[in-house]
């Protein structure tokens, strides 16, 4: 494969954060109407100043910063003392041991570490089962290295309470067609659905019977609403070197700004993602690394808090667009991503996008980034100044109402 | 390839700054004579606390986080603001110009411009010009992406008065033989050399016959000592389009741990970069990005310090490593590196390495990272606490005294 051909599946033009690449086309011709007017919103990414980053990071920083040479050159999997500081922490929040020194891995944000674990487990011609809709980078990231995908649907919407809506049985052809690898994202990204135990056991099961190794991508699993049953992976019944569990502080506690992740589980997958880490970035930022000193310690009340103000957030979004006719959503259980399924409109979904974005002073995220059956809804992250996400919405309504079909 | 093969080639156990996941192994058997005492010196990477961070660095970081989303936040690219600001700069510093807009990228440190750089350029298969000695990710990059790797030799130590001593007629060999991309660091990392004026027409004459793009990684281009001439490939006779120079204020600049690097020229590249980094990291952190408002803008007679220091601490440790018998070494004309070749010893270059750090408190960079042809050599990153350097020097040189063969 040629560099132009590989690079070419790799766009990002309809990226969240990429608009402003966007040349606007032809899309004058098609607008019906006056601009609206109101706070412009960007559902593309969170608004951390809106929803600021957790209390003393900052100082953390400083601190780190303080220690110089020290904290500016670490391992390049990160920090010894702050890989043992945050281990017993996510091993209690995950329900399974965490081993700081050889089974965990600091990276530049959570981007860094999926794609070291798509890198250090995916070689050309493997088959990896991957999940739609999911987290677009999921598919590029399989792509690049050159594999082959093997869809499982998520029927997120027909689900049901509790459950994510996942095709176990295709899930299961995919690993009797050979895959090796199965990435998801819990809660699900763009679905905001949560995994039932049943639905995760089925997975640990399936993974261990065909010998599969599992990424299970929990960026968002500290955010959950009311109601909602989270089970983590690497708890259940499965190898602990099959599964590599990511996380980081960059959405529910608004760190994206230090690019903080980690990845945990598996030695093997592991060192190999140090390796590779080596050759691509050297290591997290070493300052930025002081700053996960305070995760999962945030004060008391905090995330409580943080998970209120976006509950209230999502509630008020569905109000809205269920108010709309031909608008469907599912609730999220966890999460700040809202994915409303939008009527028949007389321009193409990608073009309505547009419009939103310069009518509507509203950018979205296209749904045709998540998988080629979601063409027509949209993912927002809703979080977001709460007044004026709902003013946003309130604009796409009136905006689908005069573009109706 | 298994991705068991492919991360075996991805040894990192020599690399700077992971001795410390070395096991010792069974060199205690080897021990000859007691453990010298003196203050330990890291010389695989600066020292970041003996030659701090550019004044200002810090205040910048905090205005950064203090604008909150519209730094955290970024193009993947960069910042468009610092984009401007620093384009002009790096245009003035290296004599042609440089596209703010769309010839320009941030990245998480200048190891992740080459990562792009080389993920940009070579496809499987592709035949690649590496110099050797060069740095040593160079080989590993071309290795992960399974290019060809196509060596031309160095002979920085027979090159002579201000030339670094390239092989132009393996490098035009190379070429004939079907290398679409030649990589190079400049001054050349180990071995201090800077390419004279003619060695660089040379490159850009065979690059532009051959149709070749050139990766000029020149990231210590600026730590120029008394009597270097520097030549910037990019402002010689070469289509702009076949040139990539990477950049960061890493070293002299001791800002490594804000994790802060660039590339520009061919916009063609930059934008596969930015594709590739938005599936690797998303961009440079945020908050980081802002440090690079003082870059080429530090106060007057900073860097005249900064490099005064380093030559004079370059002086001292030529002195200690030259009045000992049989020991070698060429006078770094840039940057701070300094690449002695030691005489025959009782045992293995890479158990001296070992020893050098069990018995002599001193940490060296081996010299079969960067070539085949180097084992006998050993890289030291000089700009180190001045006294503590010479003092670790000399122990280094009691100890090639003790194992001399």
């Amino acid at each position: 494969m040629s560099i132009e051909t590989k690079f070419r599946k790799l766009g990002t033009d309809n990226a969240p954060g990429q608009e402003v690449r966007q040349s606007s086309g032809d899309i004058d011709k098609m607008l019906i109407g006056a601009p609206l007017s109101g706070r412009p919103v960007d559902f593309s990414h969170g608004d951390v100043d809106a929803h600021t980053p957790t209390p003393g990071s900052f100082e953390l920083f400083t601190e780190g910063y303080a220690l110089g040479g020290a904290q500016a050159y670490t391992e390049y999997r990160g920090n010894i003392g702050i890989r043992e500081l945050i281990a017993p922490r996510l091993a209690e929040f995950t329900g399974a041991p965490v081993h700081a020194a050889d089974g965990l891995i600091i990276t530049p944000g959570t981007q860094g570490a999926l794609f070291l674990a798509v890198a250090a487990t995916v070689a050309r011609g493997d088959k990896v089962a991957i999940v739609q809709p999911d987290y677009f980078a999921n598919r590029k990231l399989v792509e690049f290295f050159e594999g082959e995908m093997l869809p499982v649907q998520l029927d997120y919407a027909g689900s049901g309470e509790g459950a994510a809506g996942l095709d176990l049985s295709q899930l299961e052809d995919a690993f009797k067609a050979g895959a090796k690898v199965f990435l998801f994202s819990n809660p699900n990204n763009p679905a905001g659905v949560v995994y039932s135990a049943a639905e995760i056991r089925q997975i640990a099961a399936l993974a261990t019977r065909y010998g599969a190794t599992v990424i299970a991508d929990q960026l968002y699993s500290r955010l959950r609403y009311a109601g909602a049953r989270y089970t983590h992976l690497r708890a259940e019944a499965i190898d602990e070197d099959n599964v590599v569990t990511i996380m980081g502080p960059s959405k529910t506690e608004s760190l994206s700004g230090y690019r903080l992740g980690v990845a945990f589980g598996s030695k093997a997958v592991i060192a190999r993602m140090e390796k590779l880490q080596a050759i691509v970035s050297l290591r997290a930022g070493g300052y930025s690394q002081a700053v996960l000193r305070s995760w999962f310690a945030e004060p008391e009340g905090w995330m409580d808090d943080r998970i209120r103000q976006h509950q209230a957030i999502r509630d008020d979004l569905l109000s809205v667009f269920r108010a709309a006719d031909g608008v469907t959503a599912s609730t999220p259980q966890a999460g700040s991503y809202l994915f409303p399924r939008l009527p028949s409109l007389k321009v193409s979904p990608a073009d309505f996008v547009k419009i939103l974005r310069l009518q509507g002073q509203v950018v979205v995220t296209p749904g045709s980034e998540f998988s080629p059956h979601t063409k027509d809804s949209v993912r927002l992250n809703f979080s977001q100044d709460h007044g004026a996400a709902v003013e946003a919405a309130k604009r796409m309504v009136t905006l689908i109402e005069r573009y109706r079909a």
